[in-house]
C-alpha cells in the first residue's frame, strides 16, 4: 500500500517559504498566444548568431571532441578562461566560468551569506539576485537608487549607523530593471565604502557592452579588490548557451569553485568550447556586438518616440544610452499592478515594478524591454500600452 | 588606498567549513603527466558520439535556432521532457531537466534538508552526494552496505530506534563506488520503509543501462511514490553536455524548479536540444548504448582477469555485471590511503575508499574505473597496481 508524503513533511523551510510567488504566476499569463511581450529580458532572436555557432560547433567537435564532450574542470576550460581574461583585461587566474551569471549569483550568495546576514541591493533590483540571496536566508536590505544607480550617500549613512552587509549587489550598467548606470562618482564612493567597511561588491554587468551613447565607465573591480564582477554571453551572443564568468579575488572564487563542484560539477564543456571559439574570433565578436548595439539603439529610439507621442506627460522615462530596458514611471497616479493588468487586457505584457522591490519607485512603475520585439511589433505594443494606460488610473 | 578583505570576514560558515579537502588535493596528483588514471569516473573518449552530435547540432541549429539558443523554460524543453518520458516510461509531467544529475542532488538537498536534518546514505557512497547534502548543513548518517547495496535491515532497525531521515540516498545500479546493485528484496523493503516512515528515496541511476549480465531490476520509483529518480546522459552519451533529469512527484519537482530558477535559470538550451535530437533517434541511442555495454564488458573482463592473475588472494572484488567500477578490497591488511600512495608512486591512480566514507569497508578498499582507459593501458595499469600493492602493506 502506498502512502504519499505530504510535501510539508519533507520540504525544507526554504522550499516551503518559496511556494507561492504571485509574480511568477502573473508572468505566466504573459506567455499566452496573441500577447506581445515586453516583459522578458530576451534578446531579439534575429541577433542569435546561429550560423557562426554552427560553424564553431562543427570545428570544436571535429578538432577536440574529447574536450567538448568529456567532463571538464570545475573552474572552467583553460582556453575559455584565457579568452575571457583577454577580452576583459584581467589575469586568467581571476576568471572562473559559471553556468550563466545567474549561477555566479547563487554561488556568491552561498559562499558569503549565512542565514540572517545582510545583503544590500538597489531598490529596485534584479529579481534573480533577490531570489538567489533570499534562498540563502539572507536579510535583504534595499537602498534607494535613482537615475545614477544606487544612492551611495544613503548607503554610507546606513553603514555609519551600524549596517554591516556581507555584500552589496549592483547592476552597474543599464541596470535591470531601471536602465540606470552607476555614475563614476558613486563607483568611487562605493569602492571606498567596501574597503572601509569590509564588504564584497557584487558587480553584475551583462549589459555593459551594449552602449550606444555616453562614455563607458571602468568596472568596479578596477577600483577595489573587494569586488567580484559577473559577466555573461547571454546578452551579446546567446543566452541558450548558459555560460557566464566571474572575475574577482581568489579567496572568493576558490570557495565558489568548491561549491560549484557539488552544484553541477562544471559548466557544459560543449557550450564553453563554442563560446571560446566565438571569443577567439575577435573580429566576429566585435562585429556582432556592433550589430546588437545598432539594432537595439534603433528599436529603443522607435519605441521611446512612440511612447512619448502616445503617452505624453502621463509617463516619465529616461532616454536609454544602452541596454535592453525602459523603466516607465506613471505621472498620473497609475499603480504598477494596475498598469500590468490593464496592459495584459490590451494584449501587451510588461513587468510590474513591484516584482523588483517595494516602495514608491516600484509601485508607480513598470519595466519594458525594447530588445525582444521587432520594430513593427514594438509600435503595436506601444499603441496597446497607450490604450491600456488610462484604464489603470486610480 | 585598497584594503583587502580577509576571507574569513565575508565567507559563510558553509564556505569556511569546506576550505580544506584532503581528497581534492590528493586527486589533483592523479592528473600529473605519465600517470595512468583509474581514478576518474570518465567515459572512454572513443565512445563519445562526436559525429552524431555534430549532425544533430547542425540540424537543431538550422531548424530551430531560436529554441536552441534562446532562454528556455526552467523545467526543461518540452520536447526533451517528452523524449525522456518515452524512453523511461513515465508521464512527461513527472520529468524535469537538470544541469547534469549532480544538479538534481544539489536541488533535492536544498529543497528537503534544513541544517541538522538527517540524510541517510550507503557507506560508502558517491562523493558528490555527500558534498551536495553536506553543503545544506545536513547530518549525514551512513548505513552500511554490502554486495547487495544498502542494508535495509540495518536501516529498518535504526528507523525503529528513532532515526528520522528526510531522505535516503542510493545509487541503485552498479553503484559508485562499490559497483553493487540494490537487490530486489531490498528495493521492496526500502520502499516499504519510505512509505511507513515518510522519507523521500533519492534513487541515483546513471549506470543502470550499462548492464551486460543479470536481470535489470525495476526502478524504485515503480515501488513507491516517495521517490525521485535521477538519470543522466553523462555515462551513456556524453558528460560534457551536462544534461540530467529527475523523475518524481510534483510536490518535490516543483520546489526544485522554483529553486533552479535562482540557481541557473535553466539548463543549456543547446545541450537540451542536442540530447532531444539524440533520444528521438531511438535506433541510434539503443545501438550506441549496446556499443558502450560491449566495450565496457570487454574492458572489465580484461582488467579483472589481469588483476586476479597478478594480485591473486591479496585482493577481493566482485565480477561486475555492468557499470564502470571495481571496488578492490585488500585481504592482506593494506590500507586505503597507503594503496593510493603506493599506486601513485607506480604511476597509476586509484581513489582511496576513505574518500567515500569511513569505517572498515572504506579503509581497506580502493575504487578503480575500468571504463576510461583502453585495453593496453588497462593491462599496464593492472601491472603497476600489482607492483604497488605489496608496498602498501602495514
Amino acid at each position: 500500500m502506498h502512502t504519499h508524503l505530504a510535501a510539508s513533511s519533507v520540504l525544507s523551510h526554504r522550499a516551503r517559504a518559496s511556494q507561492s510567488s504571485v509574480i511568477r504566476e502573473l508572468l505566466k499569463l504573459t506567455e499566452q498566444p496573441g500577447i506581445l511581450s515586453l516583459a522578458g529580458g530576451l534578446p531579439n532572436v534575429d541577433l542569435l548568431p546561429a550560423g557562426k555557432i554552427t560553424e564553431v560547433a562543427e570545428a570544436v567537435l571535429s578538432a577536440s571532441a574529447s574536450s567538448a564532450l568529456q567532463y571538464s574542470p570545475t573552474e572552467g576550460l583553460g582556453d575559455l578562461r584565457s579568452a575571457v581574461a583577454t577580452r576583459y583585461q584581467c589575469d586568467v587566474g581571476e576568471v572562473r566560468i559559471t553556468t550563466g551569471s545567474q549561477q555566479g549569483l547563487d554561488l556568491i550568495g552561498r559562499v558569503c551569506l549565512d542565514p540572517g546576514d545582510v545583503a544590500v541591493v538597489e531598490a529596485p533590483s534584479y529579481l534573480g539576485a533577490l531570489q538567489a540571496f533570499g534562498a540563502c536566508g539572507a536579510e535583504i536590505v534595499a537602498v534607494e537608487g535613482d537615475q545614477d544607480g544606487l544612492r551611495t550617500g544613503s548607503l554610507g549613512s546606513q553603514l555609519a549607523a551600524g549596517l554591516r552587509p556581507k555584500l552589496v549587489y549592483v547592476v552597474s550598467n543599464f541596470a535591470n530593471p531601471t536602465g540606470s548606470t552607476l555614475s563614476w562618482e558613486r563607483r568611487v564612493e562605493l569602492a571606498t565604502l567596501a574597503d572601509r567597511y569590509g564588504f564584497l561588491i557584487v558587480e553584475d554587468d551583462p549589459y555593459g557592452e551594449i552602449r550606444w551613447s555616453g562614455e563607458a565607465l571602468a568596472p568596479m573591480r578596477t577600483l577595489t579588490e573587494n569586488c567580484v564582477t559577473l559577466g555573461s554571453a547571454s546578452k551579446i551572443l546567446a543566452p541558450g548557451l548558459r555560460v557566464g564568468w566571474c572575475i574577482g579575488p581568489s579567496w572568493c572564487l576558490d570557495a565558489m569553485t568548491r561549491l560549484k563542484q557539488a552544484t553541477d560539477l562544471h559548466t557544459s564543456s560543449l557550450d564553453q568550447s563554442i563560446l571560446c571559439g566565438l571569443l577567439d574570433d575577435r573580429v566576429f565578436v566585435d562585429g556582432h556586438v556592433a550589430k546588437v548595439i545598432a539594432r537595439y539603439r534603433g528599436q529603443a529610439a522607435i519605441f521611446s518616440t512612440a511612447l512619448r507621442e502616445l503617452l505624453g506627460d502621463q509617463v516619465s522615462f529616461a532616454d536609454p544610452q544602452g541596454g535592453m530596458f525602459l523603466w516607465l514611471t506613471a505621472l498620473d497616479g497609475s499603480g504598477s499592478t494596475r498598469i500590468f493588468e490593464a496592459a495584459l487586457s490590451n494584449r501587451v505584457a510588461v513587468v510590474p515594478g513591484t516584482a523588483f522591490g517595494s516602495g514608491a519607485r516600484c509601485e508607480q512603475s513598470v519595466r519594458v524591454c525594447f530588445a525582444t520585439l521587432n520594430e513593427a511589433d514594438l509600435l503595436t505594443a506601444a499603441q496597446r500600452l497607450a490604450q491600456a494606460w488610462p484604464q489603470s488610473r486610480p
